[in-house]
């Protein structure tokens, strides 16, 4: 049997595209390959994640009349696997179910539904859907197929706060699969993949089973699909192409798996950390699969992983959102420090340097260096350059709040207005040519709270919100290492950071360092540990206790942040629901 | 048995808090009324919702060591009821429960469950709890106690998109209870409480029960809990106080229910539609329980429903918001216009005139109306005003742009630009005198991103974001009429509404007439309907498309809108999930 895995991706809410895109793979997959059984991603009809689309009927009606179409519109001699919303069918529940059927012959012969329904982090599962309470197998061509959707198989992870009741996987196997395909639409995050995979060698060992994972790829809004699809059989893997549509096919014969058009067979290298501990702890590049400690802080340099992951994840992410949102141009303030420098060269990856627009707005205390740094980066990188003085706006609302203020000493107020004022005019630049506003904040500085609300906050998207400073860093040495050159002026890395908002001002003053902010921010975010908890790691009681604190007191900042590209296990948005109006408990000592 | 219902406002994760008024309101209880048992609100020790704070063990624990104290602190000769959260002690499922127990002489002597766990609008309960799978009786004093948390007697209504499998209130019928009490957390929307009723009184009748239905009143965040609890016999109710912390006691003897205290026992007054028919439809004033048809928009008015119920929620969400973030003192624009006028007095009755300022920032495009209605208005109040002219500031910003801007015509870009410029004086006020900043939009503007961000979009809380147009002139309307004199000046209400951003514009230059925009809109955001449905109803099929589109294409601006007060049954905000970056197919015509 020719089994193709088509990594495809779809638009949420975009039927007709997505129907066409999924027709001409199919065709593609059966003329040019002669496939006998070609697998989409989950709810690749409607896309991933609908949200509250689901409770508009038009929006189920409308997934209903894209799979009569497709059920019409395929080739005949063909079976196509995909996911869509359906109905359920059960006296109780939610009304809807997350579905995956096989259409073949023009008709809908096979469907299962999913049964782990994931309600944590960015999932919102079963706000919608209900769980599978039957499972089927489908016999085509004397293999027994099963099929568990995506969270179907993460039962294995042991999801935090989650310990679910039924196995699928389970289930199917004492029902006599040979053969297991996982449908998902699986968020990308940092080292994910070797999970994935350790996942699928597990059960593909223990049932002695051919596993198909069929990711998507693209992304939607905050989240980034990696596509990566495998087969896997014993210890062999053949995978799809990371970070775009592909279409992968093997030949699956007597037991025995077969690469078609040239793809590599590879052998399984699986990491040594088991998947729970990689699931609970740590940054994007911070060290993961042991506890953050003093210790380590001291010792211990950032172990890097895979920056070039994040890098693609991240290039992706930005071109995705400025197409599904209609975006061809974005622009950024380019202030000369480290995070507007990563994300213009970020930007000029996704959608190329003319496309992008970087201005610099100096004040009175820039200093020299950050002016000739942005400079040189946008020379390097070859986008648009605008430089525009905000002195003389400094000083008109100087004057403006003169009355009102009279008296009063220079402060934050004043500080803040001056990101203010950048923020206003990049928004007057977005409203006047239709041009993306890409916003530059990191990770630490949103947790923090260190970070103008309607100043650098603005944008329609903050592509390294979800990485630390620390990351930040990495990400652009690495960055400079792959470019053979100094595409990020070395200067824009070596130099303290500042927000330069007031005289001689450096990160350093309102904040501890970051290499240490950064771990106990780790522990805070992703551990959930309080700040008694943090010093009985041994940290100092007062910084863990403020560092908490300001976290907890910075959340209306976050509430209305721009989407932030998920590449962590946890990144701030809707994967994080915390309520503002409330005490924080988390940094008092109890003792 | 005298039975005393504690209406308490609890404060999320403030657990000495808490605990301290469960202690003190208990001691009262027992030593002024001879009460012999207690009924504190659902999850009353950590306050709802706990949102993702959930996910810390520490909160777990903090929870833990809170009843703990209350059972130690606690007077022993009543019985206490109350809310926590606790752990699942079942082989599967989430690992937390949303408990209620009953402490009697310094032990925890019985525990229930909830059951039906709410996961819609702006619920999230099976993202960290799991349900009861046992239901247990309390035998006290002659009665057989029966608990149903909050939704677990919701059921009765047929929450859109559930039908829940399992049935409590049946399970403990069948068990026998003589007196039902409904521990809630339940937010306040406009007209909820006559549903309440309703479904207390159906339940008491069904099964010749004592209904106690224990609210928490107060707010966190967006959601506001309107307090009053009521017991139920017969037809007989005796209701606790609307939006205040109250404590209500009653003698229940032989069957027969005796007020204590003076309460007046009132006989039940249900309206005529059913609580499914309130649930699903319309905005917060306009006519719910039948459908909105184009000939409805010309032949009748608003038929408006309690204004004050909503003046009072909104006024105290305010105050809420401000104790609890920890803000004495608020500010806002005053344009001149309906929406930061209503705003003004909402802010005055909630903390005081005293303690707002409100702002005019004229530009070159204010009408001297505008400027003289902002100055009358502030003082009809007798708050703080003050006024800061922008013209300069604007002219400063047109000058910085002109190079980047040569050759283009006045747009929305210069148009926003005045709205950014008051935002940013707004926030400077705010950051110098740490005033918190209240946002004026309304849900006609949110819907339609008629509205600037980063502009009159900021602040720290929106109170009128989830009331259409039309509804704040009726509300505005009715607190003149209840104020017995024009605090509002009627030109303010008369005059046409204007952004007052280019020379004699008007909304309904850009926008369709209110009244038939806010008919439409609660096709589209309470019925769901799509485009092609809305058009079915009678209205025009390209204003219908035009409107969805809109409120569509705005997503990405409400995402980074502040918390806006919920007070109908969907309002922006967490209750409303959509994603950005996505196909708008419901405008589409499908033939």
């Amino acid at each position: 049997m020719r089994i193709a895995i088509a990594q495809i991706n779809s638009t949420v809410g975009d039927f007709d595209g997505n129907v066409q895109k999924i027709i001409d793979i199919t065709r593609r997959a059966l003329e040019e390959h002669d496939a006998h059984l070609i697998l989409f991603p989950e709810l690749a009809i409607c896309g991933y994640p609908p949200m509250d689309l689901l409770d508009q009927d038009f929006f189920v009606e409308n997934n209903e009349r894209a799979l009569h179409s497709l059920q019409h519109g395929l080739p005949p001699d063909i079976a196509c696997a995909v996911g869509y919303v359906s109905r359920n069918t059960m006296a109780a529940g939610k009304s809807l179910v997350n579905a995956y059927g096989i259409l073949y012959g023009g008709t809908l012969v096979f469907q299962q539904t999913k049964t782990l329904l994931p309600t944590y982090d960015v999932f919102d599962e079963a706000r919608n859907f209900e769980s599978a309470k039957s499972w089927n197998l489908f016999d085509w061509m004397g293999e027994r197929i099963g099929f568990a959707i995506c969270e179907d198989v993460w039962r294995e992870t042991e999801t935090p706060g989650t310990k679910y009741a039924e196995d699928p996987v389970r289930r199917l196997m004492d029902a006599g699969i040979t053969f297991l395909c996982v449908p998902s639409a699986s968020p990308f995050y940092a080292n994910k993949h070797s999970m994935r995979l350790k996942l699928a060698s597990r059960i593909a060992h223990r049932g002695n089973l051919l596993v198909a994972y069929i990711n998507a790829v693209g992304a939607n809004d905050s989240i980034i699909f990696d596509g990566r699809s495998f087969f896997l059989l014993e210890n062999n893997v053949i995978s799809a192409n990371s970070f775009e549509e592909d279409l992968l096919l093997i030949d699956f014969n007597h037991g025995e798996l077969y690469s078609i058009a040239g793809r590599d067979v590879k052998t399984v290298e699986l990491s040594s950390a088991s998947p729970e501990q990689s699931l609970q702890t740590g940054g994007v590049l911070l060290q993961t699969g042991r506890s953050v400690s003093e210790a380590s802080v001291q010792n211990a340099p950032l172990s890097l992983t895979d920056t070039k992951e994040i890098e693609d994840a991240l290039v992706m992410g930005i071109r995705e959102y400025m197409n599904k949102c209609g975006f061809k141009k974005a622009h950024l303030g380019l202030s000369g420090g480290i995070d507007s420098a990563l994300v213009a060269y970020l930007a000029v990856k996704a959608i190329g340097a003319e496309n992008v627009t970087a201005i610099s707005m100096p004040s009175r205390f820039s200093s020299q260096g950050s002016k000739d740094d942005a400079a040189a980066l946008a020379k390097n990188l070859g986008c648009g350059y605008e430089v525009i003085a905000i002195e003389p706006l400094f000083t008109a609302f100087l004057d403006a709040l003169a009355g009102v203020f009279k008296g009063q000493e220079f402060d934050t107020a004043e500080e803040n207005l001056q990101a203010r004022i950048r923020g206003s005019l990049l928004m007057a630049f977005s409203n006047k040519w239709n041009s993306m506003l890409l916003a530059t904040g990191n990770k630490s500085e949103l947790a923090m709270g260190y970070c103008t609300l309607y100043g650098d906050m603005n944008g329609a998207l903050c592509p390294i919100g979800d990485l630390f400073k620390t990351e930040v860093f990495a990400l652009c040495r690495d960055i400079n290492k792959r470019e053979n050159k100094k595409i990020i002026p070395q200067a824009i890395i070596d130099k303290p950071p500042s927000a330069e908002l007031r005289p001689n001002q450096k990160d350093e003053d309102s904040l501890p360092p970051y290499d240490l902010l950064d771990k106990l921010l780790c522990l805070y975010l992703f551990e959930n540990l309080s700040a008694p908890e943090i010093a009985a790691r041994g940290f100092d009681k007062t910084l863990a206790a403020d560092i908490v604190k300001q976290v907890a007191r910075s959340e209306f900042k976050r509430r209305q942040a721009p989407p932030v590209l998920k590449v962590s296990a946890r990144a701030f948005g809707m994967g994080r629901r915390m309520p503002i109006a409330r005490k924080i408990y988390e940094c008092v000592f109890p003792f």
